[in-house]
């Protein structure tokens, strides 16, 4: 999938402009007001974060959208007194553009002509004036960039304590605090305890005293817990702060009472004092951290990520601050266990059959005129609910037809609702959460006869996935290296796509995640290694008109290619996703033969695996669907 | 080609150790002597610039090399009271090893292993440490870095004044003052005027008041001038300094004599007086530079060069710096304008012309076993200085038989100079500068039978070139995204090279300039656009026993493929170089057909093009030569 705006508000909010004329009136008293600063401030920063610098937000921390109306992921908002503008990128220029009003000004992220936020602060502003922003939400390094450009041009950025959005927000909800969820040795492959000692051992290694997490998901991966703070990903909001013979746990107290995860965390008796966790409110981090601080001695460091919260940051004494790309839990969180391989393995199969299902009960009733978007997404999330250690979603599914899957994250609405009909081409991109793993998938299919530009595209897209994952590779080759082998094809034909072409997945975990991807953005992506897990979905978007996305989750492993240039050692994708890609879509003259035998060897597997938990399951028209769209190509 | 060091003593270093246990005991002293720093200092830091941060340096800048003999382009070296230690990266690997004795440690740069110039130093100083280095060699940029990480672990970085390796280099060459020439627009299409009138507008848009210009080959092309300061790159000592009214000019002043050169620059009679050049001496840039910046406005802004050098960066306050990755005059430098794209088709249908005489001369010389790398390296000079408007090579030829092929940056020396036979692959790169153009070109042969594994490599490095050559992409693209086509044939069998894939050109200046390239290394480089020139030679090194690499100078131009999404129009190369590639090396069975058609019209284009100029040049050995070799394959 790509990048979503998971707030359950969207499936409310239509692709129509939000109102935001008196909004912004009262942002601006607000901005004037010097209950909130010491000054007036002349402009404020809206980020779409939390102070967790989470992709995902919850509810409460929907500001950007609130403000603005726009729904998508990324993108930050900016209001001045005469200005009110929003950044984000091509995946969302067109439900951007449907969603705000003309108070807005949207900024193109990507096209020359696009300012930067620093450059158009730097147009607008009158001389030596204040930029608010919440130091919370705003991360640690983007404050430094933000700063530096500003002041750089006789401007200074500063730190609104209270966040202006809530101050205008009437009915803002409360922040949620679901229950937990342990998972045991057979999900995980390591116990907390064993995750703990491997951090140590690297914090021990680069002379680190202390390690704060900020991370919901690493917080969620150390400790082998889940929650549901957050739709879609099983995380719950905490803080943890790691020394070298104590592990603090920020949290709502409450969510603790449970004796199963009293036990689990061995909180009334732990095994060592080394492994003992103190429990602290999720709010007591800040004075926490500073009594820390405090007591550090002279050659005391602190990792802290540099994408954490500029608030939390600045607590630590800048001699005493070793901010890192990227934590050691990121590092150690991508590269899966064999369990957690495993577990990845099972739930693919799992999402396939419900897929396999899915895609037969559409041939069948599609031609009834009886399918939507919409009723095609829930019967997906239906027959995915129907499989073992089911959780949720792990994004809304995007289920599109015709001009719809051109708005790469289009999510159907009432008001855009489309039926599924024998002329348009479906594109359908989701994924779900089971305890043993999480998906996402995306398949563009049709259901009638479609037009010789479609399958040029759609075989041009598959081109570009084949491309890269039966890409052979050094150790060490990182990710962005990989992008432009799914572009290839369609470059040759003057096409392209505008997001990137994979990201990390965790496991029941985020369904993004850092720190590998596939992406011509190259900012610091970790290399590729054994066991890290990634998406592999290139596109074409045809606006106004169509879709095109082919996604497999794919499995780095090593490949054995038949030399080995300085025991370097070679690196491949095996994939996990195992469902059919539809044969009707390929304009298969245009595939070398070597790209058959690639689709023929993946059809093959699909019916062996996929086939045979169908027939364990009993689910036979799936399984006749199964084996007709994985009839071999010549 | 790749990177050189190109000091004329190189041509008389061996590839065996130089002894420096002296030298080294001298440079300690001087280290502890208050005589050239307040305080002793602890390490000292030897980078491989001038103070140009040109790539190539004159004898009296090879400092680097002085300290500790090893003669290649890219290297630093650290001496500390206790270790000395020198970082190179993959290209060097074989050559500094050979070239330093054992007062000295190799660090590989980009192994896993080798910890960066920062951690190396922290590990091995005493607390508290002073790390020195010359002000004038570190780029403002590295010395930025390099502060922080020392300053972060308790040490500091300070700059010494006296050169430390001048101190103890008793018979240290002169600063070059070569003779300039002036190139009218028949060669530079666009007259110094105009350049200077595009920077001012290019200021103006930017609100930038003053532009300091430190690069040698960007002062050069802005005043159409060329020099012989540093072997094999047509460029002089010189400094420039450009305000909006004025244009001051640091150079040798004994070097502005000449009538015609006067007249050139307008200095007697300018037509306007914002077009008039003042003349400085070259050792007062400092003094004047600091003049004008006593004078600023409280808004006035100096641009220079993020890689310009630390000492001259630091005199501008740091309120008023705006240092940029490339510079306007590097940026508009790399787009050639129509004559200068005449003038390198030109310089290099007379380069192949010679080469092509150079083969057909050793297909007939070499089995009497008579011709070495040297005397195959010196009769290739002398074919090319038989061509019009000949100046001299653009850099060392390397040529090499065998093992001698798989050391990058070799370059023949009696002592290692080997016979070219019939039982081994030849590789030669060789250049030359022509009032026209340069050129850079990598041809791989066999004159007898190439083995199996041999033709192997040669056809998946052949693929890669054609895949970089061949690729259509969009107009914006980096060049980094084009690197992994050149390495996926190679990848894919487990193969690969230690080395980027692609450099800038120069038209008749230097044979690497920036900001574009083609690299697995992201640092910065500028979208290609139309106009610009890069190499495209991927290659395959089998240490002791063969080097592999093909490389052609291309040509970034427009493609019309099918489509046009978005508007954004699409790239393609066209080569500039036009010498047949030889197809006895080629296991034509591994090429698909679109390569086959490729080599095929590529050999066409060379001998309808080549062939014209042979013909008329008389030349029919070549001619015979350039016909057979470009035969179709089938």
């Amino acid at each position: 999938m790509k990048h979503y705006c998971t707030c359950t508000f969207c499936n409310y909010t239509a692709m129509t402009p939000k109102i935001t004329g008196e909004l912004l009136r009262l942002l601006r008293q607000t901005m004037r007001n010097c209950k909130y600063f010491s000054e007036p401030i002349q402009a404020y920063i809206i980020p779409s974060g939390d102070a967790h610098q989470s992709e995902y937000i919850a509810p409460c921390d929907c500001r950007r959208e609130f403000i603005c109306g726009f729904n998508g992921s990324a993108g930050t908002a900016i209001v001045t007194e005469q200005h009110a503008a929003m950044w984000t990128d091509g995946r969302y220029f067109l439900q951007a553009s449907q969603q705000m009003d003309n108070n807005w000004t949207l900024m193109k992220m990507g096209l020359k002509e696009t300012p930067s936020q620093e450059d158009w602060l730097i147009s607008v502003l009158p001389e030596n004036s204040k930029v608010g922003v919440d130091p919370w939400i705003i991360a640690a390094d983007q404050w430094k960039n933000m700063s530096k450009a500003l002041t750089s041009a006789g401007h200074s950025l500063v730190a609104v304590q209270e966040n202006l959005i809530d101050a205008v927000w009437a009915d803002r909800p409360e922040r949620p605090s679901t229950q937990l969820r342990t998972l045991g040795l057979e999900y995980t492959g390591l116990s907390w305890q064993d995750k703990i000692t491997t951090l140590r051992a690297k914090m021990t290694e680069r002379k680190i005293t202390w390690f704060v997490a900020t991370a919901l998901d690493e917080i969620a991966w150390l400790f082998n817990l889940r929650g549901s703070d957050i739709e879609y990903n099983p995380v719950f909001f905490a803080y943890a702060i790691v020394g070298l013979n104590t592990i603090r746990l920020f949290v709502d107290l409450k969510r603790l009472t449970d004796p199963a995860l009293r036990d689990h965390l061995q909180l009334d008796s732990p095994s060592k004092p080394e492994l003992s966790i103190q429990t602290f409110p999720y709010e007591s981090v800040y004075t926490e951290l500073q009594a820390i601080c405090t007591a550090l001695g002279p050659k005391d460091k602190v990792w802290i990520c540099d994408k954490a919260s500029c608030a939390l940051t600045q607590v630590i004494p800048k001699a005493h601050r070793t901010p890192i790309p990227y934590t050691p839990l990121c590092l150690a969180k991508a590269v899966k266990n064999s369990t957690e391989i495993q577990g990845m393995r099972m739930a693919h199969i799992k999402d396939a059959v419900a897929l396999c299902e899915l895609f037969a009960w559409l041939e069948k009733e599609i031609p009834k005129g009886t399918v939507t978007e919409i009723s095609a997404a829930d019967k997906a999330e239906e027959l995915r609910s129907q499989q073992k250690d089911f959780v949720g979603l792990s994004f809304p599914t995007i289920s599109s037809v015709g001009p719809n899957g051109a708005i790469i994250h289009y999510r159907p609405l009432p008001e855009t609702n489309r039926t599924l009909t024998m002329n348009e081409v479906y594109l359908i991109d989701s994924g779900a959460q089971y305890i043993d793993g999480t998906t996402d998938v995306t398949r563009t299919m049709h259901f009638g006869t479609p037009s010789a530009f479609e399958k040029e595209c759609f075989t041009y897209v598959l081109k570009g996935h084949i491309s890269v994952s039966a890409a052979v590779f050094p150790n060490g080759t990182k990710g962005h290296l990989l992008d432009s082998f799914a572009r290839a094809a369609l470059w040759e034909s003057g096409l392209d796509y505008l997001h990137g072409t994979g990201h990390g997945v965790g496991c029941f975990l985020n369904v993004h995640e850092g720190p590998c991807g596939i992406s011509y953005k190259t900012f610091a992506d970790e290399p590729l290694e054994a066991g890290m897990i990634v998406s592999d979905e290139p596109g074409y978007y045809e606006d106004g008109s169509f879709g095109i996305r082919l996604e497999n989750v794919v499995l780095v492993v090593p490949a054995k290619p038949k030399y080995n240039y300085r025991n370097r050692g070679s690196l491949t994708f095996d994939p996990l996703t195992l469902v059919p890609i539809q044969v009707k879509m390929m304009s298969t003259e245009l595939l070398t033969q070597k790209e058959r035998d690639w689709v023929n060897e993946y059809h093959r597997k699909c019916r062996e695996v996929v086939g045979a938990e169908l027939e364990r399951q009993g689910r036979k028209e799936a399984l006749e669907w199964l084996i007709r769209e994985t009839q071999p190509i010549v």
